[in-house]
């Protein structure tokens, strides 16, 4: 009961308690480890728990936040990592048995600015192996079980930060996302899920998928603590070249302004065409509401998004096969056979094609960016679909049979080659009691716009009140 | 008599005559037409001469200024243009027998401008086959004829471009520069040659080599000439999505500053090896020489210089072979053989290796900007030797053999990747009476002090007096 109520709710709502010494720190990690504890093996959220350094570290926030010391509302709250952001001395596997027994040897900046906000590393996040996948589905480790129905997998990359974010595992977690996969376990387990834009935050000590694709990214069980987290993990780092010098605004400001009069583009044409009906009507529904709230809805025209595929999986393929050449050429038979047979399609693809996809890559950029002169955000479907089951790897959906594994990026993987902020949140649930994921994009260093909009909508919704049943 | 005086001295010495009516651009350019007509067989340097074009735009200048309507500068200037920016209407081979008939249908950007500041356009110039290759000796039009010895080459790719401007057949020209196609003529042929900052000069309608790499710019008499060119083609372009919508300086004020108390880095660790002692020893003069005008000179260490070989190389090989993989499925046999070598290496290269050049670009471009932090320009030789012979692919430098072909991109590569503007301008003349460059590089959009110290040099050095004496 107690647990229950320290493993609930939002980072702002517990931040305010903590702050007032209402409750404290390690409580609240003590809670957690708790509920990991009863709870992880049935969920497989975990790959790695730290109970001591987090206790360690909750006891340290409790001393700072008696003495007066307030780091600010990530102060002695209890957060996770997805298994690739690196804690130096622990653990990271990457999800895969080929880094089973590695210890990191380096400090991730997010990790590292996450506890100097005074945050609780609980541990690290089961994923898809090497992050190489929308479902989860780990052979090595398990799969991450949905929130909402154990038989039905999580989403993934970042499979492991949607279900410890959902279930109570953790108040908020890290994820990464190269063509989806922060928004799809979003989407799926029924959280908010935030890509920022591509050098808006840093990925010294992130093991790498694709060094122009990869963006991380906070997932939370709301859109204001999303806000907070990005907050604490935004900004340049001398680690991280691809890091931009632009300051990093008050997100929690820009959050609580009006939507009224912003404009937001739908590109129906290609967003709402062969996806389960029930997720086109709630999106509808949410733009609906949207309306209601004064924000112009137009429809927009994205043509270039038809070649989208083949550009991602011509980019995704090369990038991954740069990372992991060597580690195939000595451990192939230890990866899943999903990642293995990806991997090696990267060693046929030349340069020239890699090229052409670049050059595609900045048509499409433009593309978006001119939609975004006219629009201040477009708004979408996350996922064609709910949680499919683990076991079916096939769906029909509109009369037609879709592989479950090579669509759930469909509508996100675009956002990756423009470097968009694009957030992900809960519109719905449709008939089995499956989230539905609305995806918010902006322009390029504009995440307050997206969160202001997807705050707004929230706030005038039931959908983020809802919370699994775990029935196990 | 009239025709050399016509035909001789700098653009700006020549607008300050045309402005006041002095000479008219009718005259200046009928000079420049029949200086062609007379010695253009000989020296190679047009491929396409366009009398009546010229005529009529040099007319219309005539009337404008007669009417008070100066346009600036460049107004009733005759100039030319490499045989890859096309001119709308008029025939563009770029070098190739592959394209002896193409007409181009659209107008470059630059060349719109060069006409828009009043500039008369005579002609397109000959170059080395696409654009690839450093010594223009060109099997299909004939090869260039160095200003400074008829049996030698006179650099490329733009070696046309270098040779009109050196022999008073332009006054000023347009090149286009991938590892050091402006810089590299204009070292063996002893002309000022500029190639900007990447995003600074618009490429739309330059017929591309790669795309990531290529640069327009000017070959001038002076360096104030080249930044009148420049000015005069600067500038964001949205037919050009590369282009940066910065604001063009006034780079004929930005010319005249001072220079005492600029400093600069010399890398002489990897500029100063294995090259040819007479341009060492010239190079060294010239350090010496800005040291005398108050520029401080330090040594630098670019330890990853060493590298840029193989990375330019994969860069190079497969965006060009991008560019041409449907050219040469149908024409292979009516390439030179050196280009059609070097396309059909682009067609083995993997995207794994072209991305790890293009993750070395990365470091390899933090590493010059770090040096460009502590001081505001770079000097290097221009080119590890003086022109070699026609005949002679293979010359003996410092006790080995070096092929030359391969090696006059040795400097200027670099900076090509790493986007720099780079400015090469005579700094003295070899035993056999052939001109010696240096190469000045900058931080990015920083033309301004790149011009600057260059002028200062010029204007204390006795090198740009000297004027070939053409002996056919």
């Amino acid at each position: 009961m107690a647990n229950e109520e320290l493993t609930s709710g939002t980072i702002a709502g517990m931040a305010a308690r903590l702050r007032q010494g209402e409750v404290s720190p390690v409580e609240v990690t003590a809670a957690h480890l708790a509920r990991i504890e009863r709870l992880n093996e049935t969920l497989k959220a975990y790959l790695t728990v730290l109970p001591e350094r987090a206790m360690a570290a909750a006891r340290l926030a409790e001393a700072e936040i008696r003495g007066g010391q307030y780091r600010g509302p990530l102060h002695g709250v209890p957060v996770a990592v997805k298994d690739l952001f690196a804690i130096k001395g622990e653990r990271m596997t990457c999800g895969s048995t080929i880094m089973a027994s590695h210890v990191a040897e380096q400090q991730a900046t997010v990790n590292q600015r996450l506890e100097d906000a005074g945050a609780v590393l609980l541990g690290t996040l089961n994923m898809h192996e090497f992050a190489w996948g929308g479902t989860s589905i780990n052979p090595h480790y398990g799969t991450p079980r949905n929130p909402w129905d154990g038989e039905r997998m999580p989403g993934g990359s970042s499979g492991g930060s949607g279900v410890a974010t959902g279930t109570g595992l953790a108040m908020g977690t890290l994820g990464s996302d190269t063509g989806g996969s922060i928004r799809i376990p979003a989407s799926l387990s029924g959280v908010v899920g935030l890509k920022p834009t591509y050098g808006r935050v840093s990925r010294h000590g992130v093991y790498p998928l694709c060094w122009s694709l990869d963006h991380p990214g906070p997932l939370t069980r709301s859109v204001a603590d999303a806000a907070l987290m990005l907050q604490a993990i935004a900004g340049h780092d001398a680690n991280d070249p691809t890091t931009s010098r632009l300051p990093v605004p008050d997100y929690a400001q820009q959050l609580t302004g009006d939507v009224r009069g912003l404009r937001v583009g739908v590109p129906r044409a290609l967003f709402f065409d062969q996806i389960d009906p029930q997720v086109a009507a709630a999106v509808e529904a949410a733009i609906a509401a949207l309306d209601g709230l004064g924000v112009a809805c137009v429809d927009v025209d994205l043509p270039l998004m038809r070649h989208v595929p083949t550009a991602s999986l011509t980019l995704m393929v090369v990038e991954a096969y740069a990372v992991h050449e060597t580690l195939l050429r000595n451990h192939s038979q230890a990866y899943g056979s999903d990642v293995r047979v990806r991997l090696a399609l990267g060693a046929t693809v030349t340069g020239a094609q890699y090229l052409k996809a670049q050059c595609f890559r900045s048509l499409l950029t433009q593309e978006v960016s001119q939609a975004l002169q006219s629009v201040d955000a477009l708004v979408t479907p996350t996922t064609l679909m709910t949680a499919a089951r683990v076991d079916e790897p096939v769906v029909r959906i509109d009369g037609e049979d879709v592989v479950v594994a090579a669509n759930l990026a469909r509508f996100t993987r675009a956002f990756n080659m423009t470097g968009s902020p694009a957030l992900s949140l809960p519109c719905g649930f449709d008939d089995r009691g499956l989230p539905i994921g609305l995806q918010i994009v902006g322009r390029p260093f504009d995440e307050g716009t997206v969160l202001r909009l997807a705050h707004a909508y929230e706030q005038h919704t039931p959908w983020h009140q809802r919370v699994p049943v775990l029935s196990d």
